[in-house]
């Protein structure tokens, strides 16, 4: 895959990160005016679907393409339960910019699929068939390629297949290009790809599409890539991993006899809070330097103890995913979720002591917890490197491994717990997070923890911390992320 | 699949399991004289691998063909670590009866394909290309079949093709058979399948090899059956769900404030010794039947809590055994093992106070506790229902979903503990119940047990128990079984 790509109507800039060529085009909203030419040819924009995406790409694409002729319209299906939530933001059949799904995808030149995954493996072929001639189909994420491939189908030949896949939720998606207003520059970042350009305008729709929705920056990927990076981090380190982290740290505190409050600050509210801010703000190495000189023989036992199990963990998933099985297993869920309902996972003890910590955090200040952060980084650090095995390149890496966790994921699960937040993503990041985490948790307690207690220690993956070549990337690529914090309340 | 056979040779007997119409037929040593006729044109009998399986059943057939001309014979790979072993238990090329693997395959007129699942899938074509014409190929699970489904690919024409299933370890195949020869009938109990049958001989040569290796009894499958019914089940009660109930009770009871090595005996030692011997002696329903009246609501409580989400894991392992996903997986694990060594999952400190508990048996005696029993009583009843729902005969449920968990792993459970069992078992039951076992844990404690402690229940499972029609079948198979308990040192 070409990490390289050519543009008629933005500007492409070069990057090194860490010894490798990248290439990016800046958004902002200086490049409003130059929608018009990317979006040529294109008179509507369907959205399709009202979830998590839906509703913040739509209100982004309509707000940036205020002053053009294009026209933006969701399509939903009749009788859906976002019917009303739609018209709530100014969406509405009689103004010509609401209708039935497959009459909008009829119509658009631009069909935006932004319905859920099961959706899209249940009804693709509809779509495909609805869809104009030489119409172009955006995707957010890869995740209808998987699908696609594993039952061995593809897309039509007679229309441009792209996506623009935002690193981070809907809400952050539509909040921070609000923010992007006042400050501009604030928005989500963004990879794109271009499966098929039957017509040569596909590189310019999607780069045009990224800019509109607020991105500050966009890079280069493939359908194939991003769906593997995008399911397996979701998995990883983004929800799956710490996750079952939490668990574990919060279980060892409070069994060494550690109040439980204290423990639940000590593991959940320490990744969330303090730990994420010093990665966010200066990188992922300066959650080590910043420690004390006695806190840090404790991130390294951490970190060693955690590396190597985290990484065989992130392993397994990445050849899961690879080989099919794990969309498999999430058209299987579908099956099952009609039959069973879901159940939360935010129920045990350790959540409840959660939210007091949450409703009491002006009384208490946490700092970064050495042992939870030397366990966090180590998981960090492991899946970059098994991303980077598998051939990712470092934008994709560090803004779906780094920035994304730190900036998009952890501000929410700080305002509602980590095990909350698993439960209100995609029904594919849901699934996934919910199988894995509790095999990070096994893994980490019979394996690092249980020889670290045993007074057995490998301290090769400490020895490969300092001088890792992300750290370069991290840096370069924080400069060019959204220039606001993200607000949760 | 007809559960009804023809048979030249033995007698079919038919039993009515709670209802079902089933065939099987009883071994013992006064058929030895019959193996012959069952054996007709088979003078050469291949048992290929030194595994589990590989010594107990080539010494068995030995043993039991003593006075015949067929020979049992050994084939081994060139270098293998096992030669020794072989040579020990008296097989040798001296005598004929040890070879190089296809050597040995191309001589003989039945080849018992007992190596491992991963050398089955790697080495297959090069097998079934050494094998005479009109030969016949045993298998003792149905893996290869699965995986042959799973690449699209089929076992050869010009063979026969048949199963013998042991519903026990290697080992407990040998030790009872060795029982059996003062006590007539003891042994292990086995399925049989006839999935390919060139020639009219494929069903006598399939029960002639149950009964040689010193089944009680052997009852009728299909492979595609017998690979789910066995895959899912050792990820299910045999060892991925065994494994992860105790971790969760040990936690729940020690969190309690019970001591830690009581709370061993409350969870595991409980469920290993006196609830399996209940079982085992007096059906699954004695377990509840025998609780003192201010234990039944306890035992109640568990069941209605763990009916549930031990259900709802149980049919997500089915549907990922017959989609091929854990098939693939075991596959993928294979090429990782290449790199990452297997670690041990009996590290953590509940196994240690294993150790001593079991070590100290004598000073202190374990009952069946009325909670851990209700936990997993109502995993063993989910585990029947998911399989009698995908269409599983109750001779196949119970022999791999009761008898086999009773009579043949929870005692070597109950020698080692559960976690150390686990990884002395099969690669493809290890992975299994190591993916699954955290998965039971987490779903448990997130849904019944925290529903329970939040005052949520649903007395619906409990309901069904009494009358469940699953009871007469295990009373009815029960008497069919080893007719005595197997012995571990």
């Amino acid at each position: 895959m070409s990490l390289n790509f050519d543009t008629q109507v933005f500007e492409k800039e070069h990057i090194k990160l860490s010894g490798t060529d990248e290439y990016i085009v800046r958004g902002g909203r200086h490049l409003f005016d130059r929608l018009p030419d990317a979006f040529a040819g294109v008179k509507t924009i369907g959205v399709i679907g009202w979830g998590s995406q839906g509703p913040a790409q739509a209100q982004n694409l309509r707000d940036s393409l205020e002053k053009t002729d294009v026209t933006v319209k969701i399509g939903l299906r009749s009788g859906s339960s976002s019917w009303k939530a739609a018209e709530s933001h100014g969406f509405t059949e009689a103004s010509g910019t609401l209708g039935e799904m497959y009459s909008v995808i009829r119509e658009s030149d631009l069909v935006l699929l932004l319905i859920s995954d099961a959706a899209q493996a249940a009804l693709y072929s509809e779509v495909f068939a609805a869809m104009k001639p030489g119409a172009t189909l955006g995707l957010s994420h890869g995740f209808l390629l998987g699908h696609l491939k594993s039952i061995g189908a593809s897309f039509p030949e007679r229309i441009n297949v792209i996506a623009v896949c935002p690193k981070g939720m809907g809400p952050s998606v539509r909040r921070l290009y609000e923010q992007g207003k006042d400050v501009n520059g604030a928005g989500i970042n963004t990879s794109f790809c271009v499966e098929q350009d039957i017509d040569g305008r596909a590189t310019d729709i999607a780069i045009g599409w990224s800019v509109a929705i607020g991105a500050p920056f966009t890079f280069k990927t493939s359908l194939e890539m991003e769906y593997r990076s995008d399911i397996f981090g979701e998995r990883g380190i983004l929800l799956g991993a710490v996750h079952g982290i939490v668990e574990l740290l919060y279980r060892r505190y409070t069994a060494a006899g550690v109040d439980p409050e204290q423990a639940y600050r000590d593991s959940v509210e320490s990744i969330t809070g303090p730990i994420s801010e010093t990665i966010s703000h200066r990188g992922i190495k300066a959650v080590y330097d910043e420690l004390s000189a006695s806190d840090k023989p404790v991130f390294e036992q951490a970190y060693n103890a955690a590396y190597g199990p985290c990484f065989e963990v992130l392993f397994e998933i990445y050849q899961e995913v690879h080989s099919g099985n794990e969309i498999r297993s999430v058209i299987l869920a579908g099956e099952r979720l009609q039959r069973f309902a879901w159940s939360k996972i935010d129920t045990t003890t350790m959540w409840k002591v959660g939210e007091k910590v949450r409703s009491e955090r002006d009384s208490h200040t946490t700092g970064v917890h050495a042992f939870t952060a030397g366990a966090y980084v180590a998981c960090m650090m492991a899946q970059i490197d098994v991303l980077t095995e598998f051939g990712h390149a470092y934008s994709e890496i560090v803004n779906e491994s780094v920035i994304e966790a730190v900036d998009s994921l952890n501000p929410y699960m700080h305002f509602k717990g980590v095990a909350y937040m698993v439960d209100n993503c995609s029904t594919t990041a849901r699934l996934g997070a919910r199988k894995w985490a509790p095999c990070f948790d096994y893994r980490l307690a019979q394996g690092g923890f249980a020889a670290l207690d045993a007074g057995s220690i490998d301290s090769r993956p400490m020895k490969k911390f300092d001088t890792h070549k992300v750290h370069e990337a991290v840096s370069i690529l924080a400069e060019m992320r959204p220039s606001v914090d993200i607000a949760v309340n």
